[in-house]
């Protein structure tokens, strides 16, 4: 079943203390849909500018990809990001950003996406998340991610968007802001009455939490992983392999969903693993599947 | 079969957000026993000032608890601790600490406690560690913690005790510190090769990492608990309920240690839930079984 993703596309440039990458491919959107890519067909949606040096479609290539949501914006300059990671790897300085295109109207939805069933909002104004899904006609399940900055000041169109989705994917730090909550889980169900039915919070190299409105709960640490390059969109492949994992299976019990953000954390260990997204590329179905059944070893007792 | 531990007995004073605690039983070994007690009979070495408050045969009373190595010293002060926990509940400062009792000559090994098979080192000085157990004729499974003040200062005394235990219990900032690596993994596996076949890495409310020298691994996150008031003795509870299980299985096959680390996650849920001792003695063994199956039930996908 299609998946439709909006979100960003960037040139970024990254250093890390293993190395460094200039001017690479970036982008919620982009990691999101490499990710998903694996599980069933996406629905592309984003914006560049004249400048993009980037062959997205060659990207993509022989992968179930509909690009027919990317727009090149002539007289606008693609979205930069440059950050450099600590020593530590689990903190990051952003170093320049320029929004550029991302400061513009969004792309629209095109009218052949209208149908799509599962929807991934990436992080950007909830103002522009609530207009993108208007031009959705009847969507199954509905998750958005969000940052600390929609959280401080614009929590009234947050707060409008919440009660429109399924599921809020989100960081530990953002959910306890938006919770005003220290505990994590109670953090989680506090949200939870803000209007999803469905919360996870992505806690990086500590794994992620579940918790649905029904009280079940799912913990899951990250895969142990010792190549860590650059952990640059280890959230959004994640979202993209959750997302991605029940798109191909159409369900969203609460089984389907355990194993969806399994196959999350373990997309997401094979982003990190290099630059950009050589990490992902790199991987085949296979790969997954097999990872995935480390990871049940690794945590199940 | 019966379990071996020495370490402190601490009267804390404990404040939090959710309330404080004055001059309260604490202590590696008072945690650790009664987090054991529940699984095995326990062997306690330790010792007191005159000073000390507590009636600690009656704490332990209607438990399994060989007390042959609890001394009081009659012209000694016992050791207190003093701590503030941030208004996160991760982090804390430690306001007052009064060594007394814990700088002087660490108490004998009873003669009829040299047969025990497992045993359990807290931290100490590493040269006291080796001290102790050196008195134990034949141990089958010894697992010690340390802290970063002995990795700094004694890591000559340190690396010599880690040649001589099987089990190395850790927290995640002292795994790095020793093993001069930021990747927690290989942290753990460096560790692996000064010494102990295993490696227990604890991250608090991350859970806890464990690494084996034959490449077998396990990770499991922290029970999701929405209690917490006091985390004072988390760690020593863990290591309890690992090393209690471990005794009462008479086993350490990797199966066996997967489930000791569950048991020791599950123990210290229970424990950080109150002040000082409560959590822990108001839990009974049946509540530890059914939350071990909650947890089973939360992580296993």
């Amino acid at each position: 079943m299609p998946l439709l993703v909006t979100g960003s596309i960037g040139i970024d440039t990254i250093r890390t203390p293993h190395g460094s990458s200039e001017n690479c491919i970036g982008g919620s959107a982009i990691y999101f849909t490499m990710a998903a890519s694996f599980f069933a067909p996406v629905r592309f949606i984003g914006v560049v500018g004249a400048d993009c040096p980037f062959d997205i479609p060659g990207m993509f290539a022989g992968r179930n990809v509909d690009l027919r949501g990317l727009e090149v914006r002539a007289q606008s300059k693609t979205f930069r990001w440059a950050g450099t990671y600590k020593e530590t790897m689990d903190d990051r300085v952003t170093d320049a950003i320029e929004l550029n295109v991302l400061a513009e109207q969004p792309p629209a939805v095109p009218s052949a996406f209208a149908d799509s069933r599962f929807v991934f909002l990436a992080n950007t104004a909830p103002r522009l998340q609530i207009q993108l899904l208007r031009q959705i006609q009847a969507p199954v399940f509905v998750a958005a991610d969000t940052m600390d900055f929609w959280i401080t000041d614009h929590l009234d169109d947050l707060t409008e968007l919440l009660t429109q989705i399924d599921c809020l994917i989100i960081n530990a730090d953002e959910a306890k802001l938006l919770a005003r909550q220290f505990n994590l889980v109670r953090a989680a169900e506090q949200i939870l009455t803000m209007g999803p039915s469905l919360v996870i919070v992505k806690k990086g190299e500590s794994g992620a939490l579940m918790c649905q409105v029904d009280g079940s709960r799912f913990v899951l640490p990250a895969y142990p992983a010792t190549e860590v390059r650059d952990p640059t969109g280890a959230g959004d492949s994640f979202a993209g392999g959750f997302m991605g994992y029940l798109a191909q299976a159409r369900r969203t019990d609460f089984q389907t969903l355990k194993t969806a953000v399994a196959y999350g954390t373990v997309v997401a260990s094979f982003t990190i693993a290099d630059f950009s997204l050589s990490g992902l590329t790199n991987a085949t179905r296979d790969d997954i599947d097999i990872r995935l059944e480390m990871l049940r070893r690794f945590t199940c007792f």
